[in-house]
């Protein structure tokens, strides 16, 4: 058997064999196969794609290239979430005080902001204090103890994952599924879990654009995962716009902050209730999605669910007073509005567009060698479906200086389309669950 | 502009300007672009193909990026003839002495046995004391003197070829025409030519198996050499079988010289005399193809083609009476008859199997480091179309030991396909002319 032969056959449009997959990825981490020669591998799955079966030998390939958590000492059932990544999405700061308030245990592996999206551990580095860097048994006794512990991946767990999405990233082989799949699943494998919720997003602000991929997408997650003996449901949610009206490391805490208050704008309260109550029902803690739906939506009406993010914030070193007072986190200096050049309703508000505005203030990264300014970042004030008037401030820009306020703030203005109402396209963000 | 940024494009299905295949050649070579984006942007080129215009850009942008052979110091009109590689091809042995009697000069560059096809400089290197590393003065001296040379492809010449040549070879993206084209066109531009023949083999023993294929090579071969200044045709050749009935270096030689003695088998002859008149018609010196494969066939029969051989032979270092004398050539120590199992008309030869043999017995390579065996090889007795019986010998084959000898004789012997005649394939050899 040789690397040769293997991208042949996939370029062939031939189904690899367990033995073959397994070959090219072990070999690409022990040097055995060459960088070059698992790119133009992963080009030709891009192209050819991957069997239900060789997705699944894949992930269990990759999840066995490394060590995985040992979370026997969680007690309770273990549920995760996944979201493909968006923009002002900080549902996992409500979502997992939610499910754990509800008794689900949820050990929460996360990333960072790369491209246009923002991540969690940068989102919650913004609270002063507050480490995601914990050991093992740090992180077992956080989740047995508050219900919730949130940390990013360590560099034991799946090292196959972390050298092929590096390759990825600069071959262009990232959107591709199977790829996806592998990447996304064989990390949650390796915590342990008794179930996985996955947010898959489509629109201009996540990595699927159309219904019909991410539909795809998610149809495989769930198919691989419970494959692998994960059960496993998504919810495709719609990123078209971003997800209630922060964007930016500190203004997203806040606002989560506020919905665990029972505050806080519809659609984040909303999704976040949704995700939350898929991970009840699969955890076994309610019977059916309505009553799922109603303990967590109790969750966050009787304040247990703040107490648990307050009490995780802590665990994990955090300043908890830091997140309820007015100014605990950090502030940009500058605040710049942004009116509108027109009368009407608004009808959409670029996700894609925000984002970059984000990452050029500074909230996210152009690299992975990138600091990540916590205070920066945009303050949607008329999401969609608002009516405005020629003048009204559309959003505020939270910038480091006048100078990078004043570079964004035309094209942030831009990326809100105002019309007769006529196109609005302000619906439920949860447009459709499968598994 | 980034690598990342092209790869995108061409996964995208898009096509690439000047600038961008010039700054993945360019960056491949000075190392500002990794051979694993390279590795990813050709696997992607074989998937999403390239248009008329790119094979274009890469084939100058592929020639530009190093030196060209100056052969101004060579008088009178000079072609080349390229075959795509086939088994039992000692065509140029042939055609280059035939062209060259009729006034064409013949700068040949020549390659070694890869895979299941042999090469021509290993061929003539059987030929004791000829060198084919003549310096660029040596090789005008001849080709000017003699008519024609025959060398290897120097290291300065074309090195993007070399080194995406090697990527190719090992990440399975050879066989992608645009690429073939770029590669075998570079080249040939290098040498400064009037004009260029092409032996586009098709069939068991080619790189290309069907027709359509190899028709479609053929004719981008033709137009982008056209859009390239330099004048083509090709000739589409039958390789289901190996050309005349001998395969191995010295064996090749010598069956060569016996049809430049106006003997030998005739699909050899009569595919010489096609391509030798197709560099005649093509550099001017006979009205038509019928007058050209007169001219042709007349340095056949009048002996100027086999003395043009001589003297070149000589002029590169060779020893003249080796090639005439019966046992001038190495000669392997050990021959075994492969006999028929069953009796009946030979139907076919595979030509892929007798090169594989040819290979096992040290004849051509299975790594660039190899070193070759000039004596060993295949003869094949019965060629298709012939009738025997059950116990006729078939085939000799000439090997190194006894145990190499026992190993293949079987093998061999599966290569003939003998029936009622029914399904007898031998036919003429050039199927199709174009351009």
């Amino acid at each position: 058997m040789t690397a040769y032969e293997i991208i042949l056959k996939k370029r062939s449009g031939e189904e690899l064999t367990e033995p073959e997959i397994r070959f090219m990825v072990g070999g690409f981490l022990d040097g055995g196969v060459a960088d070059y020669q698992m790119s133009a591998l992963l080009m030709a799955v891009f192209f050819a794609g991957m069997s239900d079966t060789e997705t699944v030998t894949l992930t269990r390939t990759m999840l066995e290239s490394g060590a995985v958590h040992d979370l026997s000492g969680v007690t309770g059932p273990k549920v995760d979430k996944h979201s493909t990544g968006g923009v002002g999405d900080k549902l996992s700061l409500v979502i997992a005080p939610v499910a754990a308030a509800c008794g689900v245990r949820v050990p929460m592996i996360s990333g960072r902001a790369l491209g246009h999206t923002g991540g969690t551990l940068d989102k919650l580095e913004s609270i002063p204090g507050l480490r995601t860097d914990l050991s093992g048994e740090e992180f077992v006794r956080v989740v047995d103890g508050v219900g919730m512990g949130i940390v990013g991946q360590s560099p034991e767990v799946v090292p196959a994952d972390r050298k092929m999405y590096a390759l990825r990233d600069v071959t262009a082989t990232i959107e591709c599924v199977p790829l996806i799949v592998g990447s996304i699943l064989s990390k949650k494998l390796a915590a342990g879990l008794d179930a996985l919720v996955l947010d898959v997003k489509v629109g201009r602000g996540a990595f699927m654009r159309e219904m019909e991929r991410a539909r795809e997408l998610a149809r495989r997650l769930i198919d691989t995962a419970g494959r692998l003996g994960l059960p496993a449901r998504a919810l495709v949610t719609d990123m078209e716009s971003p997800l209630g009206v922060a964007v930016g490391n500190a203004l997203e805490v806040v606002e989560a902050v506020s919905v665990l208050k029972g505050e806080g704008p519809d659609d984040v309260r909303e999704t976040s209730l949704e995700l939350s109550a898929a991970m009840i029902e699969l955890a076994g803690l309610a019977e059916g999605h309505a009553g799922a739906l109603e303990k967590a939506g109790g969750a966050l009406s009787d304040g247990s669910a703040l107490a648990v993010f307050l009490r995780f914030v802590e665990a994990q070193g955090g300043d908890p007073e830091a997140v309820t007072r007015d100014d605990g986190l950090p502030r940009a200096p500058v605040r710049l509005d942004v009116p509108s050049a027109a009368s009407g309703i608004v009808e959409g508000v670029d996700a894609l567009e925000v984002g970059l505005v984000s990452v050029a203030l500074g909230a996210g990264r152009r690299t992975v060698e990138d600091a990540v300014d916590p205070a920066v970042g945009v303050e949607i004030l008329t999401p969609v479906g608002a009516s405005v008037n020629r003048g009204d401030v559309l959003a505020v820009v939270h910038a480091r200086t006048r100078d990078d306020a004043e570079a964004v703030g035309g094209r942030l203005g831009d990326a809100f389309r105002i019309g007769d109402g006529g196109g609005a396209a302000a619906g439920r963000r949860v447009l459709e669950t499968i598994g």
